[in-house]
């Protein structure tokens, strides 16, 4: 099974080091792991492309070849996780593969909104809590915006959070690992 | 043609006048506006299940059940837009629909970013803008991360970007006629 790595893990500074650790783990439990900076046949480097949109392709071209997704979904600049991330899992839904997604984050969506907003943030009439231009917070007990939880769980996925200091969010791989553990287990099934 | 309108406009404190704003302007130029909080036959208000995965069944099926997607990508609480608006637009295009989107933030992704993160980016030895945890910030010269401007340009589709007064900028709907009337002269069409 193949299985496509996103997350803002290639922002790190040694992205190709990560794709290592991470496909390592997906080895030891007899999975595909696919790092989206990895190589795609009808991809090639050379390209006449402007360089973004060819990793577009290649990344589109990785996932349309994968069974699942497992998504690095800590938050990143700002209350939400990686847009490009999000993207792809929205993706990934569409085609019916499998989606699985962690955050080293483990506190809900809308604490994690007001610590953003800072004092910004007020209750309305209702109670709802609001930005400083009015904007609703979403209120679920969700781990993120409700299409993302949403998509997971309709999927019959697998979303896993755990508190990790913050020095390590984007580097520990403990949550990662429960996910692929679970993706080898036969867990987040298309439905 | 069903065009199903996304993005953070649901947060509003009106967000019925702003579904109605924007179905007047598809229908003025033939379309059909679908709005996430418009009723769905299928997904009748009463319901068993928790609220946020009744939603999120209602919107993956009225984009399920539409021809295009307008997005409002003006950023969200950070340096890109809306998650849910992201997941969708990831959605649509897996789906082979037609994509258009919008932004009343004409500044490219990096000067928002840098703005974002403040004093904690810097260069590093190449060159490169890092955050302050050392991860890079994607430069490409693209109105966000590159999946979001990939996809819509892999699609065919038009993204179109205004500046517009900051405290207009999730209710001017220039930008968003524009993206209508793209689509009604068909442009934004699958390839």
């Amino acid at each position: 099974m193949k299985v496509y790595l996103a997350g803002p893990d290639v922002f790190l500074p040694d992205p190709l080091g990560m794709a290592a650790r991470k496909r390592a783990i997906c080895a030891a439990h007899g999975l595909d792991g696919i790092f989206p900076v990895d190589a795609h046949p009808d991809h090639p480097e050379e390209s006449d492309l402007p360089r973004w949109l060819w990793i577009y392709r290649r990344n589109e071209a990785h996932m349309r070849a994968a069974d699942a997704i497992i998504a690095n979904l800590t938050p990143f600049r700002g209350p939400s996780a990686d847009a490009g991330t999000v993207y792809e899992l929205g993706f990934m839904r569409a085609l019916g593969r499998r989606l699985l997604g962690y955050s080293n984050v483990a506190a809900d969506f809308v604490p994690r909104t007001l610590g953003f907003l800072g004092p910004a943030a007020r209750r309305d009439a209702e109670g709802r809590w609001r930005d400083g231009e009015a904007m609703a917070v979403e209120d679920f007990g969700l781990a993120d915006n409700l299409m993302i939880d949403g998509g997971i769980r309709e999927a019959g996925g697998v979303f896993i959070r755990r508190a990790v200091p913050e020095a390590d969010r984007f580097t520990d791989l403990g949550a990662f690992e429960a996910c692929v553990e679970a993706l080898a287990a036969g867990q987040g099934a298309t439905r």
